[in-house]
């Protein structure tokens, strides 16, 4: 369980990282929207291993194909099946794994919560599963951009101590992609980089953060109690592997100032209700405001190192296991496309959820 | 839409605060449970209004009443329906809320979602709203203490700038409750609660951040892909009142450290599986490892304040309020037992769905 | 579990039929509906005992309050929460059924799911459990009547072996309501209270079926596949107290036919697509086509009798039982406010189901 | 929406007739469960197309390939995605389809509401759709043979008028498969097969029902109030192509009897509390009492047939349409392993469901 995101629009991935495919089935989107492969490629291109040298060289084209709910270019209102075949398997190189656990891997828990588990590249808990997701988040933008104009950006913000400065009330997907670190601020960017390529060398790995930014949703998404706006994307991105942590608008820092610096006056911008400052990040009660959404997601420093660690084994024996195979050494540029994807999972979702009771 | 918590445990609450009553039905609770009346209401203590001078003088006795689910003193596995009467009310104290939008508060984006809205105390949007969750979440508790032996606590761990020092594998109830601002860090709780006195004397009010630890969880608990119990955990406390971030383990400061750094070593302790660092949270890939559970919330400062703001009327005008009524400066001291229904509630459904397939 | 019903228009319902009350959380319903208790009694009336000499002698004023969800005379878009408080309650008539498994009843097989169970007057088994759901659905009423002008009607068409011939395009609920049997074929009507009257004397009981008609549904609503309309409308009549079967349209008995005499063919009646025939009962492949949908729901005779029956006690040993306290020697005329209930649930919920994707 | 069943033991389908593939997701299958597709593969050859002149011609060989969630011949615990791929397609036999709505098929409602349809061959309409419920159903068959020793077996109990006489206490799988019509009263069976053949020559069709049984439930299985076990068995069956009711134990004939005649009175068998009757049908309020279930469909005539029929066409003329390609002119034979594999699937998700409840 736990495999199927949303209510109205609805995704359920599956596959493990060295079967046969990974996929996504989404039902749910609305008929009569144009579709084909090519609005979806681009995504996981986006997320793919082996674009640089700062991510894993896993060689995998990702390529989707599109099985069933479209018909002559246009979605039918029936389950998008997405199919990507997985290519570049080397099993050999965990069989490692299937005897000892590693370290702030999920090997052990699921071990501990099935009984069994596909050691090959870590199955299921493989960030390859996050392939299905993109996939299916690419439909959900394509979605959100053509009915309702919201476009959705994200970047990283941090890799290590290295912190960029950036306006999400302007950056581009453009910008965005100027660097494979996938950092707009570019002369921290230039810095991310150094300090990616030096762990790599030091066979370690880096954390940081990602800032994701949605502007143009209109006022009124999002639904009150415990399926607030912000409760569903933080929900949304604490599921992505490696993931620690979330904040919205002002988050952890807020927390610092008093109500009188913090709160959000309202003002008339001509016809539109406007706040002066944006500290909610786009949401008040749970409900989009009409101001840009933004958020950021703290990511881990990826667990699969090339060093050697102390672990036990499967029968219960303290050991210790090395790092082999592909790894990323910072998983920040690919989480990227993996946060935008949650994220428009979020938004299609609420957005069909309000069309329900509002008729729009 | 978005009232209900849960899967196999599932809370549905309801009520606006300054309706006749809130209240909440659960749905899914174990049969043979024992349960009365006395089992929920010190929860609902610790949540009131009232307390102390730290939050607001709102009266409300918050009784709760068992409507049914419950007979000759143990749960019939039928839902369990929770009343608490709402008895002060004052709308008259928010007659200038009727027409001007309260900067920070739900009040504007409920107008635009629902086009009408219950403006006395906030209605649907105020925190006594959670005096449903806090209730079902005492039900909750006493399952997951009843039949695994699961400890939940949270405290207060920072207040504007302030900032506690507590070890989440030891903190009590008792210690939280030993001050009423709720930090079992005595020295800076009393720091706390000069800060807080102050602000109130400003007409003002702070933010903060509550921890929360839960000891005892068995592995296996949690699901994979959307479902991880981090992911449901962080969409729980983001759905509280004024809560703006949530991290999990070494969160947003282990993005600093290299995976070297990071990692989480298994070693055996007698026959159980251990980590000598617990910087994941007591999860990993979304599933319990056995370790303590530890997050953080952050709560932005109350957003009522007894100043003149800018903020825009009903008919779209520009315009000022200026904060009546009764108010809590600082919301953390309540937040806490908010929190931890939130987590009991999360806990008691994932251990119901785990087993769904395990058979225990 | 398996107290509620729907997804965008989402009913839970809670009590035991001695406790301290019955009630009904209504989430989903769109805002600005002009609601109040004068909506919801009347269907309450209908449902309630003690109307006739043919039905149970329970006296039971019904009075719905709603708790929650209404402000100034118009629903909020939060849930709408409604209380039933219990009345007349002798629980003292059911002490035999504390130790002993009425025939035909679930006292046996709640024992067995939950290991407890109260035994006061079936606790969640009674009918009186579908208060909650009338009430419930009188908001559905409204809702459809007010927004798609969508008529619900049902009525008792057979009793024991009398069986009644009624227009599904014509029958109102002043027809229905001429007759405490409920059934508006007056002649037949006549007969079937000389039986049920005859069954009471006799210390026995009736079966029978109620018909419902639904006009003025627009086509598109319904989804494919497992939601098909028919399927959620069976489920819903299966979920009745005593009732055994569903069957739409044509039925059973349109096995008997061939196609060239059972397909619905297809006109134009001005603009509008319309059908010769509608032995399809107003839905092809889980859809409304715009025609009445109409079916026909099976109860079997009321299991409580005034004579002793051999039984098991609840400590596994051969007895007999002997029917005490109220009941009803047939259930038919209270079903059909419960079949309409049930009803109205199935076409709100698929009514904002509809909306989400298309936009009305 | 609508394409997915169950809530513990979930499965989502997606595909169109003449699409590249169908297939399946089946979510919360519990882990180590022995599992390949020779599991599965005889179910699907069952429901295949061409098995005699009395089902349709399509040449599909229905070759399920498993995806994911099994490793080593036992399953996950994660997703296991099923994958059919069509074969034999002809969309050139559907041209006509294109611009008319064929009588007592979807395509009129499905244009109503998308506004889109895959016309080759009714789309995600056609009983192709079933394969994926098949294949999941083959699942749950397994997995409910294995952990409870349960048997489902549905057989063909009427064609036209002909109406066969078994006892669902005894019937086997072997049984119902000696004959291509699938009735296992073999002397019905001779004269249902001459009237399939006389309808086919005739250009014709005939409907029928199928009665299924399910023996070796524990006690306890279904959940109260809406979802019954046997409500969701209506609801699982009515969402079948061609299904028009549903009738559990006494049923519709039920209700021509008085209480005295229908109670089931309980008795002791040995330490196993038994019923001496089963006009119940195997459950009582909606839960299984440990007694055989059994229930009957009704399934109308094939709604394809090789005559001209009056209809309109997209655009809204007058016109006729005669029935071309391959057609089933009886169903029932195919609705044999349909009915089964919906029965499995709903007694999987409640068993786990009650597991979830009493650790088993």
């Amino acid at each position: 369980m736990g495999n199927t995101w949303g209510r109205a629009f609805r995704v359920t991935t599956w596959g493990e990282s060295h079967g046969a495919a990974i996929g996504a089935v989404v039902d749910g989107c609305p008929p009569r929207l144009p579709l084909s492969e090519a609005d979806i490629q681009p995504d996981l291109d986006r997320r793919a291993p082996g674009q640089s040298t700062l991510v894993t060289q896993r060689k995998e084209s990702d390529t989707v194909k599109i099985m069933s709910g479209v018909f002559d270019g246009v979605t039918l209102g029936t389950p998008i099946s997405l199919v990507i075949p997985n290519e570049d398997m080397r099993p050999g190189d965990y069989r490692e794994v299937q005897e000892k656990y590693r370290p702030s891997h999920a090997d052990y828990t699921y071990d501990a919560k099935y009984g069994v588990r596909d050691w090959r590249g870590g199955g299921r808990t493989s960030a390859r599963e996050t392939a299905g997701r993109v996939a299916a988040g690419a439909i959900a933008r394509k979605l959100l951009a053509t009915r309702w104009n919201v476009v959705v950006v994200a970047w990283v913000s941090k890799v290590g101590t290295l912190v960029a400065d950036c306006d999400p009330e302007r950056v581009t997907r453009d910008e965005v992609d100027l660097t494979p670190i996938r950092c707009p601020d570019l002369a921290v960017a230039e810095r991310m980089i150094a300090a990616v390529e030096a762990a790599r060398k030091d066979g370690d790995s880096l954390g940081g953060a990602v800032t994701c930014a949605v502007r143009g949703c209109p006022p009124g998404w999002g639904e009150p109690v415990f399926d607030r706006l912000e409760a569903d994307l933080a929900k949304a991105v604490l599921s992505l592997p490696a993931s620690k942590g979330f904040e919205i608008g002002s988050g952890f820092a807020g927390t610092d100032l008093r109500g009188s610096e913090h709160n959000d006056e309202f003002y008339m911008d001509a016809d539109r209700v406007r706040t002066r400052t944006n500290r909610s990040g786009g949401t008040q009660g749970g409900i989009t405001n009409g101001e840009t959404i933004y958020f950021r997601v703290a990511f881990k420093p990826t667990a699969t190192i090339m060093r050697e660690q102390r672990t036990v084994s499967r029968d219960y024996e303290d050991t210790t296991i090395t790092g082999r195979g592909r790894h990323d050494p910072c998983v920040l540029p690919r989480a990227v496309s993996m946060v935008e994807a949650m994220t428009t999972l979020v938004l299609a979702d609420h957005a069909l959820r309000h069309a329900a009771i509002s008729g729009g």
